[in-house]
């Protein structure tokens, strides 16, 4: 059995915000996440995430997801782990992981990998590392021939030990019932009077028990943060990372800035981003599209050579071939079927647009089922709600639906019908029938010539808002 | 007495504009307001500046804020200085600050910390001074035991000297009456025929009197721009400070492309900024809101917990718990009430909007006092100019306004009330009423057959916008 | 006759798209349009594009802008050159440069002066050269004291050579008859099985003809993009290129992320550009304008003092003095003149908007002719299109069109005509008349205590959109 703990007890004092530090988020996810996940997806059957600072925030949003383990003291990375020991027991003739919850860019790989050599060397303790061009501040690793000699602080270093660039990522794997064993012995006999994981590593090699390192592939397993310029440099590091693997697939991006695409999100070759486009959640995007500039998608799915041109979209379907924009809010559970055109000043919010539709200029079409090659009118609007419930509007295939009109929901608009324009539609329309409530337009002559008279000549060239 | 004189005469030709250099901006303010605020946040009593090149654009800027001098011919900075004697001999038995008006980063502290040591080593005058990376081009500080011997430009240095890399800011203390004596004893026989005010360190020193330095802690003090390019450069180092300072305040920021937030912004701790965020002015902003992407927030106080997305915002207030976006213009004097819900495609204009208020899309509220918990229908628009004045609608608590209703200003709705879609108000409605001025729905059946036949067929499947 | 061979046949499979590599778009245009356009302006008369892979592609590019020759297998550089034997035949007394389709930054002075050289030094072959930091991938230039002794590959090349740091951009000029002789002597007798254009300098030389280097001032002309990766960084060079070009106008910067300008685009000085502002194609805009944040503007024509803020404008014609925005979309064919005013959510399509107009807020103007300040109330529409055909209104000077308005095209309002709120001017209006519709409005006391009586009290203080 192989598993996983995570430390995530940690304040981070200086991010100024009442979170525990694994939950500040980069790329859209807690860095939490980022650590589950990685461990997830490296096959770690079992994982206890220790908490401390805040930790109703972590359990909620754990759920039952894993197991936790609450530090109520913060007395150290030992003392942190020591209260998982319930947890180590249970899974204890196996190895054990123990990871840095705001350590996010650990990789499944790497944890694979590491476990592997972690095994084969027959290690009581593996620390996994990083070869960096700048290692100033971390530990550095003390190689032997066959394992490693401990691990050193920048602090206690010799100058020779200080040009050492492989360093401790705060990852280490475990023999359970080694770290069991290891546990028991380290103290808090030190400045801080805290007990330190990495004093494992000494006690072990003392005990005749070997220790080894692994050095990832990839260095970014060390980053982590202490504030917000911190935060911002690992929110960078994983939005370029999102792009090059982006523009390896096919993607087209001809300026970066602005662009924040979240790591689950998928996009088809040949699409191309525009500047201040933001794509979150589990979007997934076709080929050949052209997204941006300023759009903001979440969740939403999104057929081939699709235009959203300064779109807001959510929780929605966009089918192929679809144009919309520029300045359009698609509210969740829309569904925007193929060859569709929304134009300017539009809001769609939990109603399907039919194949072909167009809807050009200003209009809202909310809770309304639209058939296929409708044409709604400019300023048109579904009246949804009366003050005391929603109700839904539907509209028949190759229905023309005129400008300003009020359609008072729940009402039914036949395929093929007309609307003439400022209508206000309060009761079912037939197929092919024409629904008009116009009025007589008087037409009263010289009126401004007596109205604005005086006015009109002081300010002829005065026009107001 | 301390005072400054501010040299902000000249013209910045590659500026490409008939503008004053001092008067480009950086970060939304001139660089001479720079200069003048860290003068006045310094303690200093009297300022002079000096004008030359479009004199009447400063002049125009400051009032009445401090004096001016006007140097009609530029001859160089020791002229410029020349131009202040009437105001120097008037606070004689201080010392004088000689500042250049377009090196917009000279801060308080070394303004009060140059004048601590100025005073305390009895000077005649101190140069302030940066030690810099790459001092190529910038004039170098030859040091003494006791002072300084004197500043040497780039041109006439030896190699030696060359390599030295604390440089002149430009900036320099005086003993007011010798800075009177000095400036009558320098001349311009030199190539440009200019009078340097450097001069006035030698001649000090080879009167006997003392000429010190003083270090800055900050190395901006000397950065200045000649071309728009390096007005870039100042506004970018301008902008990264601002942005550094907020997130060790504890704003978050996830990218910080397009996010322009001027000096005087004011953010509380835990609130996000988005992408493309432009923040000016007097605004102030508290903790835990969420502002962008895409805004553009002027002089606007906002509360807690409010999120603005894709909002344009100038001269308002908006209190705690209220959301806006996308795609909303707040107009100046507006008032969004806590709670209130502002959707897309909404102006608001010279209105209170009360506590829990919706105005969920497409509408234009001018000029209107709404009360708590309203609803205004999607289309609505107060019609508050009749092209002769404006007027003022009022709705009370809890009013229900229908779609597409006109609010002929002035009007007043009363509380409970509820308008019918495409009512057009005309009158007062009192609390509790319907108003209604809907016309007949004519259902004309089969309309469509006769009036689209021919073309319906030859067209099935092309709508048009 | 010198001319001009351009080799376009590649894929750049590593796109990941079916485009020919050199139509892969740098600023807007593709790659080859750069380097067209090079030779164009460079002053050379015939120009022989070489296509490859997806041929139909480029030839329906470039039309009968210029010759092409296909290549129907790819063997080579010199295999391609191969393919233009006609052409060259065709203008054999004279020199030919030959060029990589997928380097854009050849620039016209590169071309003039490198023949110049080539025809001075009475060369068989130029090779035009770069120098730059990192030589790394490229071929080296070996020169002699009287040409070149050839261009060694960087896998072939001693320590020495590849010490050396100017390197073969892969454009050559060729007297033309020694060309036509070289391309039959090259043989493909190598690893690939490939003809290279290189092997003819070795070949020249053994011969006893002449081949030199021109050294370009440019070092981009090297530069070329084998993926996405690639590509985004010559679209960085050639974004900052035009970037740095207009601050050395004038034009006022102070941010530049997702500031995209094409390279033919105008701006005059003092105009202001901020961030996230997209303009393409022959835009020119005037002196002093404010151009932004957020927009997008293609082939319009913009006067002095315009301020966009925040618009979207494609195809028109902006008079000066004119303020739009936020929030405003302007369609092709429309023409703003001067001072007029366009507020938030208002769309313009094929249009003229008369002097000092004012469209403040809500409206859709399209296909419409409307006067001298004219004043469009807020929700106004235009109902151009009936379901068959598009038709047109006119709108007199001065004319105060009410809010909410549909204008059914074809329609004629009179010049000082007034229009009530909620107006449907389905017939012309004269000059001065009023326009009005409006039925009766009811007011029905007590409806809510009614209507609402049990829901609202239990939904008090909740609204709902």
């Amino acid at each position: 059995m192989n598993q996983a703990v995570i430390l995530a007890g940690g304040q981070g004092k200086r991010m100024k915000a009442p979170i525990p530090k694994p939950m500040f988020q980069v790329l859209g996810e807690p860095m939490l996440e980022w650590v589950l996940s990685a461990c997830e997806k490296g096959g770690l059957e079992r994982i206890c995430v220790v908490t401390g600072y805040e930790s109703e925030q972590i359990c909620s949003y754990l759920g039952d997801r894993c197991a936790t383990a609450y530090q109520a003291e913060r007395l150290g990375t030992g003392h942190a782990v020591m209260q998982t020991i319930p947890f180590l027991n249970e899974g204890a003739n196996g190895n054990t992981l123990v990871l840095c919850g705001d350590a996010p860019f650990i990789d499944a790989a790497t944890i694979s990998k590491s476990l592997e050599r972690h095994i084969k060397e027959n290690n009581a303790v593996t620390v996994i590392t990083a070869e960096v061009a700048d290692p100033t501040g971390y530990g550095r690793i003390l190689r032997t021939d066959s394992g490693i000699a401990g691990i050193v602080e920048e602090k206690d270093a010799t100058d020779e030990q200080r040009a050492i660039r492989e360093i401790n990522s705060g990852c280490y794997w475990f023999r359970t019932s080694d770290l069991i064993g290891l546990l028991g012995r380290i103290t808090n006999n030190n400045k801080q009077g805290e007990y330190y994981l990495t004093d494992t590593i000494a006690i072990a090699l003392e005990s005749g028990l070997r220790a080894g390192a692994f050095r990832s592939d990839n260095p970014d397993v060390v980053l982590g943060a202490n504030d917000r310029k911190g935060l911002l440099r690992l929110n960078e590091a994983a939005r370029m990372r999102k792009l090059n693997d982006l523009m390896d697939e096919g993607i087209g991006i001809v300026c970066t800035d602005g662009i924040i695409i979240e790591r689950h999100v998928q996009i088809g070759k040949g699409t191309e981003i525009l500047p201040s486009t933001i794509i979150r959640g589990n979007t997934v995007i076709g080929e050949n599209c052209k997204i941006g500039p300023n759009c903001v998608i979440e969740n939403t799915v999104i057929g081939d050579n699709v235009t959203l041109n300064t779109v807001q979209a959510y929780d929605s379907t966009i089918d192929s071939d679809v144009r919309i924009g520029p300045y359009v809010h698609i509210r969740p559970n829309s569904h925007i079927c193929t060859k569709a055109k929304i134009g300017d000043f539009v809001e769609i919010k939990n109603s399907e647009i039919g194949e072909g539709t167009m809807i050009a200029h200003l209009a809202y079409l909310g809770d309304s089922d639209i058939g296929k090659h409708v044409n709604i009118g400019c300023g048109t609007v579904t009246v949804n709600f009366d003050g005391l419930k929603k109700s839904r509007c539907e509209i028949g295939d190759h229905a023309f639906i005129g400008c300003n009109n009020n359609l008072i929901a729940p009402v039914s608009l036949g395929k093929d019908c007309y609307t003439a324009a400022g209508a206000t539609i309060t009761t079912d329309v037939p197929d092919y029938a024409l629904a008009i409530d116009r009025g007589t337009l008087h037409i009263k002559e010289g009126y401004t010539l007596r109205k604005f008279a005086k006015r009109r000549d002081e300010n002829k060239d005065e026009t107001k808002e």
